[in-house]
Formats: C-alpha cells, structure tokens, sequence
C-alpha cells in the first residue's frame, strides 16, 4: 500500500507537493555552514530544520542521494540519518537515487534502499529503466515485499530530454514504450487506489506530454519534477492528475529549500522562507487542481 | 590522457580484461568472513587479497557500486578504501555505478567520484545515459577537468536489453542513437590514440551489434560486459577491438573473483582459484587476439 499511504497523506493535506532535499554549500544559510563540524553535518542539520517547519504542510520529502554521495561515506551516514528522521516525522521519503542495473546487482541496490535490512528509511526510490524489464523487476520484487515502491524515469524534465526518449519507433516514443513496460510489469502489484507499485518520473516542463501519458498510463503513479525553479507551474502539472485528482505528486527543491536567498536577509530565516514557498505552491496547486 | 593509460597498462601487461570486483557473502570464502569484524570489512579484507594476487597479470579493476551500498555508508567507506588501494597498486579503477542525472546533480555524481576531492581513487565511471547530453555533459566536463574517463551505457549485456534499446527510429537503434551521441559529444577529448575520454558499455552477449558499434562509433573507447560467467566467450568479444587490436577492455567478475566455488576446496585457495581463471582469461584473449 505504498502508493496508498502517499496519496493518504496527500488528501489529508490537501498538498500533492514532496520537497526535494537537495542540499549544496551555496543553499545551506552560512550560520548552519559556521556551527556545524562538517559538510555532512551542516547537510543533516539543515535538513532536520526544514523537515521539522514542513512536516505538517508536505506531506514527503525528496533526498536526492548526489548531493549525499558528493560527500563521501559521511554524506552517506547524513543521507541516512535524514531518512529516518523525516520517518519519525511522519513524512513519505522518496530517495531519488536513479538506480538502473540488472539481476543481482539491481537486487544489491533494492536491498540498499528498499530492502528490509537497509540503512536508509526510503518508502520509494527512483530508478531508471535503460536496461529493461531485467533491470526494473529486481526493484518493483523489493517493493511488492517490504511495501515499498520505484518510479522509473519515464519522460524527464530537461532540455535534452528528447534526444532518446522522444525518438518515435513503431508509432510509439520511447518513453512511451518505457511507460508502457512500466504499466504492464505493475499488473500485479495493484493497491486498492488502482496505482501499481512501479510509479513514473514524468517531467512538468513538458505538460503536454504529461497529460497524454496520465491517460495511456492509468495505474502508474506520477511523480512530476520541474515545478518552480525549472520553469514548470500549477497549469503545467494539472494534466499529472487522475479524474478524482489522484495519481501524482509534484517536487520542488531549490524554489522551496533555497527561499531565504530571495528574501534579502542572511539566511536566519531560511525556515520561515521555506515555509511560505512551501504555502504559496500548495496554494497554487488547490487553487489550480480544485483541492 | 584517462584511456591511453588503460590502453598502456593493457599493452604492458597484453591482457584486455578489468575484473570485477562484485562482493556478496556467497563469494567470498568462510574464513575470510569469519575473520572480519563487520560485513564491510569482509568486503575490504575479500578485494585487497584479490588486488594483491591480480595486480600484475590484470590491469584494471571494475567494482560494482551496488554491493557496497548494500551495507550503507560501511559499505562506501569499504568501496572508498578498496580504490585506493587498487589505485596504489598501480591498477586502472573502473567504478560500475551507472549513475545518470542532469545539471548540478549530475555535476555533484561527477564530484562525488570523478572530482579532485573525491573521497574514492577512480579512473573512469559508467553512467546512464537516458537523459541526453544534459545528462552526460557534467560527467565529461569532470572528467576533462580530472584526467578521469566514463563509460556510457549503449548496449547492455542482459536478455532484456532489446526492449528499450533495439527499438529502431529513423533507420537507427536507440542504442545507435546513444553511441552516435556519445561519439559526438567525445569529440573534443581526443587522446593520442584517438579515443575520447568517452567511452560506451557494449555487451560481450551481442557480439554482432559489438562488431558492428566498433565500426560505427570509431573514438569510443569499449567497457564489454558479459565474458565468462554470463556466456560470452573470446570470439564473442573480439569485434570489440579495433585493427590495432586497441579500444576496448572485457569485464570478467565472478567468473573469477568466485572461481573459488569450483575448486571443491574450503575457498582458503581462493587468490590462486582467481589467478589460475585470470590467467585463463588471459591466455583465451590473447590467443583469439594475436596479442
């Protein structure tokens, strides 16, 4: 019930909005960077701000593992330990790690995210599905057994994007065909909200795009990337959503994490920011969506 | 000048293979795990004896990133260790971590692995390239910047490989499509053999489609999969090298580094079992070869 628990938390918000906790030296407030005794710490001390502000207004978050793994075994120990807490605050952690390998390699990544051992308290995890159905079932098995779930990039939200996942074969884009493969591999792994276990990465830039594929892909869980500082807005993302506005969650990171730098202050206020960022998209997506 | 000093090691040592350093409890031998204080340990205490008993007959050294995040930030600090400690044997460090992003999370993958901080000795890296040359570019830029090299996923070894990639558009795979892209984009990171600092993953299970990339994609330095243990053979890899008989290497991993499992020993013979198959390996290449 994976996708079931975040479409809960959701509806009780009234927020389909998940944080992306992206954290560099250039967004973390300079007091953080000054008190804490390493990189890795000032990352976790800065996420455990902004998730203690959020949690009761968004209802997940959104470490993207890059910025953890820049810094090493430590980053590492802070990207765990920022898991768990936003866990323990009740919010739905999605780890954008982009994960892609076959057999028992893509199993060794399950079991680091997604398995019942693992370090890390993820709900979900992003993958990518270049290698094929070897390289997503080892995934969405972890998933269907510890009540997890994977998005698999399906249309992504850069500029280039186009350059393979655009190339039409047989009538069909390729994202097309990896939606397609995603949407037939779920089957099995319906919840009771009709969504499988194996979402998709559909980027907001592209809401053309987004609204055909919401319709070609009726059990696949949308997690939409490019709203706020990658151009995308509520219009954009509206096409995300299933009839009964189900169906997909829509990231910010910088626009929300990185708010104190437009505010003209030295960053004391960078939760106050976060927050209102965090109010004015949520604002924006209810008044769009009808929430 | 990151593939002329493979390409230099290979010539030394005349042998084209990088072993795969892919760690799990099944593979490495009871005594070794009995010895070790944690999993992580093991994983260190497995790779050291097999760098130490293949550093002068194998050139390169390719782990599995997967197997050491499996046991978290232990696992990284393990994989961190491992690579130095191949890179102070003089061995070429290969991290299989097929990451694949865009912008600055691209950029901070390319540091966390290819930059000059980095916590881990690594010569090149696999990345995935699904989302186009936004996706790419950061990792070549670091890599231009560091004297690093990447290998970019074309045409993967597994049975599903097709699925995505042998989908034809224009007169072209998705895999061509990838590689024409890569050997475009390479274009201004000659070394003096003539291969960019790009190379491409090209499986040793597809030995048509290997021949026929080496003609197409002629400054592509190759990483092949697939010899060994998932089937392919010395005549199945040959179409990888170029007239020179240069341009590629071929991965072998548990083939070896588990050939242990075969001796019908305890596994205390698992250096020797490993260098009897390498050297094995070897002698095959080379006389399918002519080196």
């Amino acid at each position: 019930m994976s996708f079931e628990r975040l479409q809960r938390q959701i509806d009780i918000l009234a927020n389909p909005t998940v944080v992306g906790l992206d954290p560099t030296r250039e967004l973390i407030p300079p007091h953080i960077l000054e008190n804490a005794e390493s990189a890795a710490q000032a990352y976790f001390d800065f996420n455990v701000a902004l998730i203690t502000a959020l949690f009761d207004i968004v209802p997940a978050v959104k470490p993207q593992a890059a910025y953890y793994e820049a810094l090493g075994p430590a980053g590492m120990a802070a990207l765990a330990e920022t898991t768990k807490f936003a866990r323990d605050m009740g919010m739905y952690v999605i780890l954008d790690a982009k994960r892609g390998d076959i057999g028992s390699t893509a199993t060794a990544y399950a079991e680091a995210y997604l398995g019942a051992e693992s370090e890390y308290a993820v709900n979900a995890m992003t993958i990518n599905g270049y290698l094929g159905s070897d390289g997503i079932t080892p995934f969405l098995d972890a998933a269907v057994q510890n009540d997890k779930a994977v998005f698999t990039l399906v249309k992504t939200s850069n500029a280039s994007s186009g350059e393979l996942q655009d190339l039409v074969s047989g009538g069909r884009h390729v994202y097309d065909a990896v939606g397609d493969l995603i949407e037939w591999l779920g089957r099995d792994s319906l919840g009771a909200n009709g969504y499988s276990r194996l979402g998709a990465v559909v980027g907001a830039t592209y809401p053309e795009e987004l609204k055909i594929l919401r319709q070609r892909l009726a059990h696949t869980f949308f997690l939409v990337p490019g709203y706020g500082a990658q151009g995308g807005g509520a219009v954009d993302v509206a096409g995300a959503f299933d009839a009964k506005r189900h169906g997909a969650v829509i990231n910010s990171s910088r626009a929300i994490i990185g708010a104190w730098k437009k505010t003209g202050n030295n960053g004391e206020d960078f939760t106050d920011a976060a927050r209102a960022e965090a109010l004015r998209m949520r604002d924006d997506l209810r008044t769009v969506l009808g929430l």
